[in-house]
């Protein structure tokens, strides 16, 4: 967990330029939070959906992690339920089935309020690797 | 066209803070463009889930507003292909279908090779206001 | 209920077709039945992903329909998570979100041992007119 | 082809039963066939929303085991865009992508007059199995 928490940190670059932590981790399941500050949002001032989607996503790499092999994503659908309007986003990533390669997660998001904001439907492909640290979490497969 | 890429250069801070660019727009058409820099990649040094989705959902925010109303995304499936390695990003969005109310679009991601690394399916809900300089491009739903 | 139950019996020739029956709907809820008989298996002899996905899109048509108005299915993503080998098969449709005129449903579908074989995430529309005897349930959207 | 049509007419109980031919295979793509039948609609006389999806998933499953390996469908996002009112349905599977285990396909649903009533997008994940004369084109995935 806190190695977990480490590796995103320091080298999830991504995360760390949109201030995303990871605040638990276990089998099959993670949780992130992220500020909503004024660089996570929109024209009209609510969460940005990319800002929504980003903080998912990291729940679910680190989710779909958590089992011991290099997991990337394969496909993602997310349904934009209500507006951010207040901070913390917190997303919840929950495995709902894994088999051997393939792995299928749902995603709660949250905002500050508590409110659903948006749900995801996720689908996570196991390479034959296992994870250094968490490496790859959540990266888009590449030559499987 | 010069009237959206100011708007969301100037207003929508998160496309802001990630250096999106919307470099073309049509009716039903938009494409997007995002450097890759450190801070759009993941821990393994690849484009992150997360800045992919950001960029697609930029193009099709401006793609559904070019429609006149305001549009705001219900859903977003999104297929990741290859792994990003070299930028800049380009996002096209295109409509293939409008209703008066609903309509769907499918958003195709290039890296800087001209590589597809991934696509969606997206549906886009439009609300019965004016788009007021395009203010709600991409806006996750608020009560309808 | 009873409504219901008769609607789809009588009227809903794709379902008769397919031995679909509802057993239960509330509001924002229902549940279908279907058996599975040679002719709902694939040329492997397991549950057809077909098959799996129509009594799914049953659920789902009562229980967005439950809420009184005239509501269309606009997308749905389904996930197969493991081979549907007896049944009967049972699909429930739960409300996530409802807004004024898109809803969000969750479906899960489980075999006859109770194994959950399939998860769905589906936007339904919905539109400006009473439901007549619950018509269009599930209808893929008309012009709206 | 003539090997893949006989297939699907011989042994796809579910594809028999609704009517279902493959009119065209090759590396990649596929198309089906269906007619529009009382047996094929739903509540108000529109093409139901499963048999529509029963066709594109037939039309995909060739393709994606025209690749020689068996696949399963793990994933498919359907957007619903207009009723289909006359037939016959027609269904084209085209790959996107295709990496070692994991392909992504488009499907397109016309009705007979040529309108676009659905589009798919569809993740298939290949067995290291060969394709037994197709036997489980378009399974559902099993233990992979």
């Amino acid at each position: 967990m806190e190695h977990v928490r480490r590796f995103i940190a320091e080298r999830d670059m991504f995360a760390r330029h949109l201030g995303i932590e990871i605040t638990e981790a276990a089998r099959g399941y993670a949780r992130a939070v992220m500020p909503l500050d004024a660089h996570h949002r929109n024209g009209v001032g609510m969460a940005h959906g990319g800002a929504i989607f980003a903080v998912a996503d990291l729940a679910f790499a680190v989710a779909c992690n958590t089992r011991g092999r290099v997991s990337v994503n394969l496909n993602t659908s997310i349904s934009f339920l209500a507006p951010g309007k207040c901070g913390p986003l917190t997303a919840e990533a929950r495995e709902i089935s894994a088999a051997r390669r393939v792995a299928t997660y749902e995603i709660r998001i949250t905002d500050g309020e508590g409110t659903l904001i948006a749900i995801c439907q996720a689908t996570a492909y196991s390479k034959n690797q296992p994870v250094p640290g968490l490496a790859s979490a959540g990266t888009p497969r590449s030559a499987d």
